[in-house]
């Protein structure tokens, strides 16, 4: 095994599935699991992961979906290099590859329309708004240094096919900033659903599927709760963690 | 009691309050009576409903916040007509008036920054999609045959004072064109609540708070359920409804 001083190994709970990660940089969180479970996605699609951090979510595609090809582009190389090993610890490199790279590229360097569905985990928090994370790595996830979300779409616009799918997991109050920012760039939302930690309370996440040249047209899934009591997962969120719930420090 | 041939009086179940309908024209539905309830106001506001129909919406705001002001617009004379025979019956013209006319020219007509408060329930289909009904009033409800969503949204800005609030109930599967129409006419979302006929079944309706020249940041409310079961009205639905729930018509 491969792990550096300081990095941990964790267990996804799928098909003996692990992740290496490192506390002092970014873990992956709920929301990536949600994505990666809200996510369609037919047998030969040709998948790329804006920011993909340690590679949860191509980890997770790749398991759940299992001739599907996926690119997890990430600009931080440690990240990269450690989610690169997580693949290659997985034997999933034939189908999966991690490149250290700006997501903004990615129209260039894949080529324009070479992609049947992005998915992305955008930073959460406009640039310069709210307390900015001295650990780098934690601030290009929680901020949009690294880019603005407009510039995101904009690239996924370009590097997906026509009829092609963004998947996206965004903070629930910024729902009108999404959804403005997507049509803008002419991907239309055509599937959401919002996360509530209870059903009595407001929403914290939403997941958007949107439609590169798609019509107007949503449908609007039912609202998924995580606890149904206090410190009780509902019982579809214990159906999408399985195992991870034994993971008392990840999700 | 002045009624006319074929129409008939519903009772709307809070204090006395009575409404009068004709089953040929449209009759008020759940969507006006969840809006009514969602709209917060404050004691002295001026509030403007577009499209006022029969006027359920100043019947209900007028009676339950015993303050405010209502003025409802209605371009169908009939309907204005009717509407305006229901606030004399309540005893509530002192407080409520209805105006025939077209919404569209609410700005000139009342003065730009005139309102509080807009409310509407706009027509959920556009022009020319789906089939148009032959009775002209149902129609004119139903489809954008009275001017589109974009020109509502146009006019309730201008009628609206700086940080006015307009309140609007819409279809979800529309959602994205009316977060994008009312960005687009600097009336914010700030405040959004899905209606859902069960918690397990996609939502129908959504309620959308929006503040003219507000900033970014959205509130998601919990969803709500119409049904708790098949054909049982869920404990809110039950509250807000209060005595309209023995009307098997109208709602």
């Amino acid at each position: 095994m491969d792990l550096r001083p300081g990095e941990r190994l964790d267990d996804l709970g799928r098909s003996g599935l692990r992740i290496i990660q490192h506390p002092g940089r970014f873990p992956f969180a709920i929301d990536a699991v949600l994505l990666a479970h809200f996510v369609r996605v037919r047998r030969s699609d040709r998948i790329i992961d804006f920011g993909t951090g340690t590679g949860i979510i191509p980890l997770l595609l790749g398991a759940l979906h299992p001739t599907v090809r996926v690119t997890g582009v990430e600009i931080q190389p440690e990240s990269a290099e450690m989610a690169a090993r997580s693949v290659a610890l997985n034997e999933l490199s034939h189908r999966i590859s991690v490149d250290c790279g700006d997501h903004r590229d990615a129209p260039v360097r894949y080529g324009q329309g070479s992609f049947d569905v992005v998915t992305m985990n955008p930073p959460y928090r406009e640039a310069f708004r709210g307390k900015v994370s001295p650990l780098v790595a934690r601030a290009a996830a929680r901020h949009e240094t690294t880019g603005t979300l407009a510039e995101a779409l904009q690239a996924a616009s370009k590097v997906l096919r026509h009829r092609g799918i963004l998947s996206v997991v965004f903070l629930a109050e910024r729902l009108v900033d999404l959804a403005y920012q997507l049509r803008t760039y002419r991907l239309e939302p055509k599937r959401l659903r919002l996360i509530h930690s209870r059903l009595d309370k407001p929403a914290n996440l939403v997941l958007v599927e949107a439609v590169k040249g798609g019509r107007s047209g949503l449908a609007t899934l039912p609202p998924l709760a995580v606890y149904e009591a206090p410190g009780v997962y509902s019982p579809e969120m214990r159906e999408i963690y399985g195992g991870l719930l034994n993971d008392g420090e990840s999700p």
